[in-house]
Parts: C-alpha cells; sequence; structure tokens
C-alpha cells in the first residue's frame, strides 16, 4: 500500500476510525481489513490493546502511527483506525430493503446504518449523487454498523428497480396518501422503504411507484430530521414484521 | 446593546443562525428579538427581504453586519441570524413532556427539540449539566423549533420531580421491562417520556421511577442514536395519544 493519505472518495480503500468503528470493521470485515493504525497514548487502553492482538491473530498488520491518524481524522485524540478495503455490497434474500435516494449529509447517513442494522433493514441501496458512503464520518457516526449490512450503490432509482424487481415500495413523503401506522399494518415482504434527500425529499412521481407512506406530525415543522423519520419508518415497519412473525408461529 | 460577541453560554443573549431560524425565532418569540442581522449579499434574497421588512414592522432593529455573522457563525455563508434575549420558559398543563437527562451533543438536542414540536411534547425539561440549549448549533439543528416549545432547566432530575409532581414517567432504557409498543398501548397523561445521555443512557435507579421502556432491536448493535430513539418515542406515545382521543370523540 502507498503513503497513506487524508480519505478522499477516489480511493480504493478508507479508514474506520475511532475503536468501536475498527473493531466492528475487523469482526465484521476481517477480509476487508488492510491495517491497522494506532496511536501511540493508545498502549495504556485495554481496548487498544485486545484491538491490536485480535488484528495480529487475524493476519491484520498493526503499527503505531500518531502523524497518520492525526492527519486521516482531522483529531488529536482518535487512537485507532482501520484501513480498509471498500468493497461493494451483495443483497441478501431475505431482509427488508433501506432505500436512500440522494442522501447528502455524512451524520445522517451513519445514524441511518446503525439504525438500519439495529432493525434488521440488513439492505441498504443508495441511490447517487450521494454523500460517500465509505466516508469516515459516516463510518463514525454509524458506529462501524456498515460493516455488518449489505450497501449496494446504484446510478439511478429505475437502476435499482431493474435489479431488485417485484419489491412493494413505501416512499415516504409528506404528501403521502397513507399514514405509517396504516402501511406497516399491512406490511409485505419483499418490501422497500425509500427515504428522500434532506432537503428536498422525494421526487412526486414516486407517489406513484408504491405506497405513499407519511408519518404524521403536528405540522408545526416543516419535516423531520431524515435520520429520525428514517427511524421511525424502520422501527414500524420492523415491529409489524416481527408481530406478523410470532402470529404465524 | 454590547458590542456584539462570538457566543458564549455566559452571555444573556444568543444568536438563531440561518433565515429559517432567524424567521421562527421573530414569528414565535417576538419579544425576545433584540436585533437582525443580515449579510450584504442578502440583499437579493427574496427570503432576507420578507425578515426584514417583518422585524422592521415588529419594532426589531435590522442592520447589514457581516463581519459580526462571520464571527459569530463560523462560517462565510451564513446571511441572517437573530439576535434575542435569553429565557426559560413556563410550562403548559396539557402537553406531554420530553425530559433530557444530560444531553450531551448540540445536533441530537437540536434534532429532539424539532421532533418534539413535530409530536406536540411541548414542553421540554433538561436536567443539568447538559449541553446548552441556546448554543447556535443547537437552534440551527432544531429549525428554530426551541422558540415555539417551553423549554426548561433543571439542576437535578429530584428537582424536576418536585417541580412537576404526580406525573407518569417512562424512563427509556436499554435494560427496560416494558416494550414501548405496551407502554404505549397503555400511555396514561399527565406523562414524561425521560431520554439518558448518548454514552452513559439512564442511571439504572430510573428503572423505580415509572414504567421502564425499551425499544426492541436485533442487538447487533449497541444503542440506538439518542435522537432516533427520542423520535420513535415520541412518534409511538403521539401516536396512542391521538388515537386514545379519537376513541373518546
Amino acid at each position: 500500500m502507498p503513503k497513506l493519505e487524508a480519505y478522499d472518495k477516489s480511493l480504493p480503500y478508507s479508514y474506520a476510525p475511532g475503536l468501536f468503528p475498527a473493531t466492528e470493521c475487523l469482526r465484521n470485515a476481517p477480509e476487508r481489513c488492510l491495517r491497522l493504525l494506532l496511536h501511540s497514548r493508545s498502549a495504556e487502553s485495554e481496548g487498544a490493546a485486545g484491538l491490536r492482538a485480535a488484528a495480529e491473530l487475524a493476519g491484520v498488520r498493526a503499527e503505531t502511527a500518531d502523524r497518520v491518524l492525526a492527519r486521516i481524522s482531522g483529531k488529536e485524540n482518535c487512537f485507532a483506525a482501520m484501513v480498509y478495503r471498500k468493497e461493494e455490497g451483495a443483497f441478501d434474500e431475505t431482509s427488508p430493503h433501506l432505500v436512500l435516494h440522494h442522501p447528502g449529509d455524512a451524520g445522517n447517513l451513519g445514524t441511518m446504518l446503525r439504525t438500519a442494522l439495529g432493525f434488521g433493514f440488513l439492505n441498504v441501496a443508495i441511490i447517487r449523487p450521494a454523500v460517500d458512503s465509505d466516508d469516515p464520518r459516516v463510518t463514525r457516526a454509524s458506529m462501524g454498523a456498515a460493516f455488518s449490512l449489505h450497501v449496494r450503490h446504484f446510478a439511478s432509482f429505475e437502476e435499482y428497480e431493474r435489479a431488485c424487481p417485484g419489491r412493494r415500495l413505501y416512499p415516504f413523503m409528506l404528501t403521502g396518501s397513507v399514514t405509517l401506522a396504516q402501511a406497516a399494518a399491512q406490511a409485505q415482504m419483499p418490501l422497500s422503504l425509500v427515504m428522500g434527500n434532506e432537503a428536498t425529499g422525494l421526487p412526486e412521481e414516486f407517489a406513484r411507484k408504491g405506497v405513499p407512506t407519511r408519518i404524521p406530525h403536528s405540522g408545526r415543522i416543516d419535516s423531520l430530521n431524515l435520520a429520525v423519520a428514517a427511524g421511525i419508518g424502520m422501527h414500524a415497519f420492523a415491529s409489524a414484521l416481527r408481530e406478523r412473525a410470532q402470529e404465524q408461529i
């Protein structure tokens, strides 16, 4: 590997900064781990010692690299980072999909990935243009959830539909004609929740693509924060699918 | 007013940065507005012109202040900010409470305020120590929601309980014995949702303070993001209370 650079989306590798995200990367995507970077001050940390031992056991070289850590994280107190190879995920057949149409904010995307793992939405489709899902700020906000998910990118929503035909789509729209409670109560697999961009939402034509779903609120705000809306949506569908599964037992 | 300084929590005033938050401040808390700051480049913006006219109608002086805007926002492209007087809110009698125990992150706090306004949790109690709710980063993330809420601070949870006795408390805890669905189904007013700190959650003794509530998830994440968890909780309780009210009609 050449000299490690500050992250740029054109690089074939990225960084999972922080002890927890780096550990998640090693645990859930060991074949993608290239190198573990540790800060000299991390020597006193049990967590860092454990991570170093686990990395060496997995054949991942660990090295002390204070300056690289400061450069790639922009922080003085980043104690560890995993250098990992970027890779497109392969969707599984059974999990519901979260489809993110032009997500623009790194913190929101990371938070949505973390929530998706929490509610079993293991297949995440990102429709470009979008914030880079391998940006270290995304990985930090996700707490490394992406390494346990199947994250795939598509050049357009049409490309996603061609790759994954026959799914029941639930586009979340402020003007949706169906409330979230109604939509979730009739949820059918295979399903995809579709969330729009932070500033612009989904284009109006998405209302004809499935069950346009609305999260009722007081009307005293323009909209919910995207990551909050996605969390409420995934929670409602995950709860409904779980209840359905329990009824069938 | 003396020379405007970069924001510091000891100041009796703060800034609502951005056209939308500044407009919300003027609309919902006009008596607290001290001065409207506009960037010279905002002259071409219809939104800024409308805000200037509304401010002058309300007797709030508007002035062009490029350097002050850059200093207080830390950004070059902040086109407007309202200087406003800080003030403790007075709780209303009818709205449910959102109680935030030691919130530590400005973005999360702002997002939770925005969500609280969306779901009718108009009374927000903040238990100190906590991130400053008048920090401009909070106001920016909240889209100015705080100006439509009653935000009160307490030195301890006990002080909150003394000020607001006899409420049904729902502390959100990873170890909660009651699922969110069960808790919301039996929701009774007056109620308070209680959310802990990002890193540490609520202390264990909160389990004995009411109905310890758990948001079920896959167990593949440590916890949900705080603002996401608060959003899921407020949505569930708001939906249950709305259904209850409709049944009574």
